[in-house]
């Protein structure tokens, strides 16, 4: 189990492989691009779910849930949406299998069993949505509908990779109705700053929040915002987006209300969403070469202690010690547990927490109990200590705190220095191979020059920040007129 | 919305299908057999799924998830459990959609993204879990392997009722893996327990747990438990099963551990799970002509208060009352709400609370707070009563439990009124137009005469009871020996 990982410095995208496979975060699948989510990455994805969704109802929204299949004369409504997603959609065609007449045991697709209109398996769920909701919205009193959904969605990719981009996977996608254009993009920063707020207080990930340019748009919105981060390699990752998606779904499902003057309006939609990506954004943003370093307010589990026994007499006081800890980190609602399986050895297990990426580790022995002291070790700088028996419950709340701030210190850091401004094309190429990050730089604002650039080093403009001064410049590309920098690098 | 509800009487099925509509459970979707999950409906599922979510684990069981996706060849790998839903099966066969040539804005299934082998889309998830089980079990250390998940599955039913059979529906399934063949029973029967248990003290659903005869075991098992309810038409409903599965799917793929003994053994293997049907049930089995009756358990809201204003000087009074009765019930952890919309009246807001089946509701007015008092309505029994303000909240508190149990008990008396020892073919079948229920009668134990009866009667052996005496008898069609009776009925 403790094999050693490739290291960050050999092959950055092998150690992440070998991370979210050795850890237990996830596995390979007999189905091309989909993967079995472990238990361990599956309690982590339950942690960040039961948060967000508590933050979703706080903010007013309710949970629904519609079909995984849309027909495709719905899907092909709204027709920048359909032209995005047509070339990832999983289609069913039939609803039934027989028995092969040729080969006993084995079955064939039905050929009578043909659907009359193809099912897309849904890629993300607008067009079933807004097709249903034109039943719900008569008038303004109907309006605002929050509703979000947590499901399954399938995009038919041809690269694929562990969490960051699989043909299946876990997500919520939030659809709002509006009556008004202004309350609408509300909801759309809203929901930007709650996904900012969860990527910077539970997952330790700083953001930059900023929106795209058109050409990286969510197919079917008139403005894409997003949350962006950036790993340990230097390349950027899209965490979370939300749309405004202006009147284009209501208009394409004729999805109309009557106003408080009395008039038939379209309806104002957003859309956003955040998916079982954030588990590899989360490995990739913290861990190290030992294995998987996660933030406490994530981990599913924050504590372990290990207690280390010589000889049969040892074990009732240390066993007493190890319970007495458990139960006053238990009342302070910390998720602890004792490790006392005598079939392995106390250093084996020291190297399998690390790769699961416990934050706290007690290691308890007859000596320390004699001294009153206890070995503890915190996994995101590797210190060892050994600390008082006295308010050790204490002290392990605080030092659960620390490591939950120390991380998202050190990421800031890191994307602080990561982040550089340069004013013209050599520096901008030479910086991002050299020193791979965010790269802060003028941009004339056409479409073409930024199919040039990504042609030309593989960057794309990662966003406008929101925050962004204006600041007269020349575009590193073209030296046309430029208002603002815009944040670039190579992304996930 | 407080439109009248098709009574029972006048066609059970018409207003179990007014209710779910009317209710804000569910809608019909532009899918065939799909529904849409509304946010009343989602919320009731999320109760059901976090209470069954601690249980699982409580029992010592983990979360994952697995692809919704099965390859063909995975799929038809057991036999009997391909064959058993082969004619249900949506199969996925083309990746990939583009622009119709002859129809611009339209889209067509691309012909070249056609798969080399079909998926099918999940009816259930043994295959792609057992062939996953596969890489994760060498050794008896690797066992049990007790593994929960929540996904959607599609079945391809062709007559399909809200919440009760759906083409899509969610569910739990368990798969659990041991290394002996009597773990794996005691596992089966401890899940059924955990199943009887939620419906019981959640549900406030009395359930006959059993075994079913082999005509009606899940396709693949060596055995199926189950525990069946009785609605109010005296219709049962299966409500949750539980599979000893026996070695059938490790047979299938090749799944062995090396035994203490050192020597390699074939896995044991169980499934058990419940599903949205289960929704449908809670419906089924307590509501009432003016709506739902939830039990307090498992209500999304459980007590709403509904101010009763007499012009603008007497709302600050019954506001600070209302307000002050919310956060002693929200200090006991009951779900309530007040309900101030002024666009509304409160006798619109009393049936739509009715309809929506909250258990307690209070109203208060200038009078009442004269009175130092509140009107309280129950919803299971439509009680009302003047009740003090002084410790109200106690009073309330105590008042949700009693409607919990009054509401099972009230099941099951109506369960016992309604299951009849019969003892010859005539009694039989007046029975079962007469006094539909369960039926309690011998039975020859061949598949044959089980058969028969299902044509004759439409009635189908539910199960053999878990604590059935035995008792000498003839079969009530053939007049066959026979050791036990078991429960007949119609079913959903």
């Amino acid at each position: 189990m403790s094999d050693t990982l490739t290291t960050r410095k050999e092959d950055y995208s092998q150690w992440y492989n070998d991370i979210v496979l050795k850890s237990g975060l996830a596995d390979y699948s007999a189905v091309r691009g989909c993967m079995v989510i472990k238990p361990h990455g599956y309690a982590l994805w339950e942690n960040m779910r039961d948060i967000l969704d508590k933050m979703f109802k706080d903010t007013g929204h309710q949970n629904a849930y519609f079909p995984l299949f849309v027909p495709k004369s719905l899907f092909e409504a709204e027709e920048k949406n359909a032209e995005g997603f047509a070339k990832e959609c999983a289609v069913v065609t039939h609803y039934r299998l027989k028995t092969d007449p040729k080969n006993p045991g084995k079955l064939i697709v039905d050929p009578e069993a043909k659907l009359e209109e193809e099912l897309i398996v849904r890629p993300t769920s607008e067009a079933i949505i807004w097709n249903t909701y034109k039943n719900w919205i008569q008038s303004y009193r109907d309006l605002p509908l929050l509703i979000n959904q947590w499901a399954n969605v399938v995009r038919w990719e041809m690269r694929t990779r562990l969490f960051l981009r699989t043909a299946e996977f876990l997500w919520q996608e939030g659809h709002t109705a509006h009556a008004t254009k202004e309350e609408a993009i509300e909801e759309t920063t809203k929901m930007l700053d709650v996904y900012a707020k969860f990527a910077e207080e539970y997952m330790a990930l700083p953001v930059v929040r900023g929106v795209k340019t058109p050409n990286e748009r969510f197919a079917g919105a008139e403005d894409t915002y997003c949350i962006e981060a950036l790993m340990q390699d230097g390349k950027a990752l899209q965490a979370g987006t939300s749309h405004f998606l202006g009147q284009n779904f209501a208009k394409a499902f004729d999805v109309k209300f009557l106003s408080k003057e009395n008039k038939q309006e379209f309806v104002w939609a957003t859309s956003w969403g955040v998916s079982t990506r954030l588990v590899g954004a989360l490995v990739m943003a913290h861990s190290d070469d030992s294995g998987l370093i996660l933030p406490p307010k994530l981990a599913p589990l924050q504590v372990v202690i290990i207690p280390i026994y010589k000889g049969p007499d040892s074990k009732p006081p240390i066993d007493e010690k190890c319970n007495m800890l458990v139960a006053q980190l238990k009342a302070k609602g910390i998720r602890v547990k004792i490790d006392n399986d005598d079939s392995t050895r106390p250093g084996w297990k020291f190297a399998e927490y690390e790769l699961k990426g416990v934050p706290v580790r007690i290691a308890l022995g007859a000596r320390d109990i004699a001294n009153n002291v206890a070995e503890v070790a915190r996994r995101d700088t590797k210190e060892k200590a050994s600390l008082s028996l006295e308010n050790l419950s204490d002290t392990v709340e605080n030092m659960l705190a620390d490591i939950q701030s120390s991380m998202f210190t050190k990421a800031l850091n890191f994307r602080n220095d990561n982040t550089t401004k340069v004013d013209n094309w050599d520096d901008f190429v030479k910086i991002l191979d050299e020193k791979p990050g965010f790269v802060s730089a003028h941009w004339d604002g056409t479409p073409e020059t930024e199919d040039k650039i990504k042609e030309l080093t593989k960057a794309t403009i990662r966003c406008i920040p929101l925050d962004n001064p204006l600041e007269d410049g020349k575009c590193i590309l073209t030296g046309n007129p430029s208002t603002q920098r815009v944040l670039f690098a190579r992304a996930y």
